[in-house]
């Protein structure tokens, strides 16, 4: 069986966003060491990974076009071609997310460890479970399982309000507190917000798959990729 | 003289995104005028602006679609398209952005007016006039302005840092404030994000003029996007 360059330029497509989904989810994981921990390597190495991903990025965005120009592309080729366009952004920006956390976390070193980190390394957990989990429902064109990502985007969301408010509670009785706790709100605000993009990812696999645009429709919860606090 | 059909696609195209950017103004306006004259009905507007701009967002996407699939476009045509789809998220996403200072709006409302506004009025001004001119840039594919809106992101950032700084002092030696404080803080944070997605959109129109990515090399300075404090 002959195989259609069409064919041998997805799988290439695939392979990379496999690979540039291994790195982010790297960094996401030594982020959160980084404040977890304490520690300043895990801060370079978020930064590394980063570069790493930035060029990826570039990689991909070329390869999407000379696909385009070259095979020119029908129905479910084409709109995987264009869910890789976006979900390759997507990847790209979770990455900017998890370097914004590695430096809030240098702020963060800086202060005497905040007491109960919990909420957030819970947070932590599900949103990087979120992006494996909408990179895997991409890759293997799995509904259910973006759909289920969409899903899970509510209780990360709870729990950046819980965050949210404790530490405002926290910051209100110990002044001198304040700087840390906007430093661990904001790094609330980061895994959020990396949540989201796995939310983005997860519509445009059901965009792709079904060739139905759910966007800003009922189905997708009002605000998700957006709501400030 | 015959025009062909792809050129009349991307007239179409463009008219549409000229329409959504004038809504997209429209709502950043709003929501300034929202926590700056302390305004509900404001509040109101910039949600049913957003809306709109999300209906539109899916249209556009799938125009470019469908211009992909029956024109196979080449060459220019195909790099403009792409970047049609990525300057319509950053359109949507900056929308979003509006509606997260209208909520924030909606707690700041609660408490009383923050003492001194006058640089989250400038951000606001500056976000707004990039907005404008990166999408005057796509539309003219004005290479020039394109780096003009880059380079006046520098500008946004410290003027964010100044905000945190200040408000930060501010929350120190008045702890009633805090809530009131991160407000500020959580607005002066939503601004920056809406200037990094017209810087986006600037470096997505370097792309599709010159053909050349300039994401992620030295002209485009570390973390204008992603710079979180």
């Amino acid at each position: 069986m002959i195989q259609r360059s069409i064919d041998i330029g997805i799988s290439e497509l695939k392979a990379k966003i496999i690979g540039m989904a291994g790195y982010l989810e790297e960094a996401v994981k030594d982020s959160t060491l980084a404040w977890r921990n304490r520690s300043r390597e895990m801060i370079d190495r978020v930064n590394q990974i980063e570069e790493r991903v930035n060029r990826e990025h570039v990689e991909v965005d070329a390869a999407c076009l000379k696909l385009l120009a070259t095979q020119q592309p029908l129905a479910t080729d084409l709109r995987f071609i264009l869910s890789v366009v976006k979900i390759n952004t997507d990847i790209e920006r979770m990455a900017d997310q998890a370097v914004n956390i590695a430096r809030n976390t240098e702020y963060y070193l800086k202060h005497p460890a905040f007491s109960d980190l919990n909420d957030l390394v819970s947070m932590s957990d599900r949103v990087r479970l979120s992006v494996r989990q909408a990179i895997d429902s991409f890759l293997n064109e799995d509904v259910q399982l973006a759909r289920a990502v969409m899903e899970a985007d509510d209780k990360v969301d709870e729990l950046k309000d819980k965050v949210f408010h404790d530490v405002l509670a926290h910051m209100k009785k110990t002044p001198e507190d304040i700087e840390q706790g906007l430093n661990v709100i904001l790094i609330a605000r980061n895994l959020e917000r990396i949540g989201d993009h796995a939310t983005n990812i997860a519509e445009d696999v059901i965009f792709t798959v079904s060739g139905k645009d759910i966007r800003h429709t009922q189905m997708r919860k009002k605000g998700t990729e957006i709501d400030e606090k």
